[in-house]
């Protein structure tokens, strides 16, 4: 059974690191799980940013390892009983996925052996369709943007409505993603605001956290989404 | 001779089309332009676009022929007097400069025949050494970030500060340039304002406009210039 929990953003601006989304990880890690395989790649500084991830996963009551500590990366996500993807730059996390040949083995341990994936903005990025919908810069050029497609739908984290005293002219974050549906077959975009997030099991998805999500599907109005919403039905469009 | 007016966006918020870099374009085609070759492939609707193009180059004293209205792109800028590459998504812009197969015909041109350049926004992207540090929403896979290489640096059009009472936890434009800065051998980056342009005439490269522009170098803290600065030093660098 494939379990995700794709959350738009780590830090809240009243909060520590992963501070407000704790009880979700928790109840869905449940006790189950006792080590989690942090990824750490989407940052420069590995080594700083696993022990990011340790201390917020041990006050949670989990142990973490970092695949950049492991012997062997691939061997690491065969082995892992729960992956933690952090957020970073989506391309450089992307790239070194693909650099590290795990692409494919990560999507065999979720959707095959359902293992629990936790996403953290970057992180749910790339657990989607492709990464054509990050806000990110291109600062390195992956050989795809086709991403692990956990799930048949792009995310947009960090979503954001444009500040109306804002002379600024580059465009906003809705016009960036009708963009992206100028193109046939560009799928759903799930715009997940900052405090929100995403469980998928199995084939059911619900919206969690303290914010709304905005869904943009190419030739429709965007529709708002509140906390608590079933959004089954995007799991059920086709890649 | 090469000849180029990279301008970091082509409306601000208090003017019309191109109108706040009118004086700069008229002065820099001067009467030896006749008729200008517009690029519109950075958004959907070309036609629309070309017309909105024609609208502004003709009340400078400029005719326009949009590249895509035209029997053969390479033989368009094999005739081309001066070359006017419009802002909207880098991405798209890009790859439509590869599958097109004029990227080499282009840099022949302006380096080579000396006609003049001018870039707006993702226009301005695409003219340097790569689109690495476009704003854009990546909503097309171009087939390389590398870009025409007209100069041997990056720019950031729309170049702005965080907003100090934003409490958006995304990453702050000077944090994403610091990222792209983490690599070796990434050339620096001059973050321009939007209202801030970068004349360039041979070795020599001046600011013109209504607002500065900052400059980013690999190891260094960042650097502001004031509109008329002398920046030739940028055109030293190798690639
Ligand atoms: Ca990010
Ligand atoms: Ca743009």
């Amino acid at each position: 059974m494939r379990r995700l929990l794709l959350i738009s953003n780590s830090t809240l601006h009243d909060g520590g690191y992963l501070g407000h989304c704790k009880e979700q990880i928790k109840q869905f890690l449940s006790d189950k799980v006792k080590t989690v395989l942090f990824v750490p790649y989407a940052l420069h500084d590995r080594d700083w940013y696993a022990g990011k991830a340790k201390e917020a996963f041990t006050t949670f009551g989990y142990d973490v390892q970092s695949i950049h500590q492991q012997p062997d990366a691939l061997g690491a996500i065969n082995q892992a009983q729960a992956i933690f993807i952090g957020g970073g730059n989506t391309f450089r996390l992307l790239k070194t996925l693909y650099d590290e040949k795990i692409v494919e083995a990560i999507r065999k341990r979720v959707l095959e052996d359902g293992i629990p994936y936790i996403g953290s903005s970057a992180g749910s990025n790339v657990a989607t369709a492709s990464i054509k919908t990050t806000n990110d810069m291109p600062i390195v050029y992956p050989p795809s943007f086709d991403a692990l497609k956990l799930v048949p739908f792009n995310i947009n984290p960090h979503y954001m409505e444009p500040d109306a005293n804002n002379t600024h002219m580059g465009e906003t974050r809705e016009q960036r993603i009708k963009q992206f549906h100028e193109y046939e077959d560009s799928p759903p975009v799930l715009g997940l605001r900052e405090g929100c997030m995403l469980l998928v099991e199995d084939r059911k998805a619900t919206l969690l956290g303290k914010t709304d999500a905005k869904l943009f599907v190419r030739g429709k109005d965007p529709v708002e989404y509140k906390v608590g919403s079933d959004m089954s039905f995007l799991l059920q469009s086709t890649l």
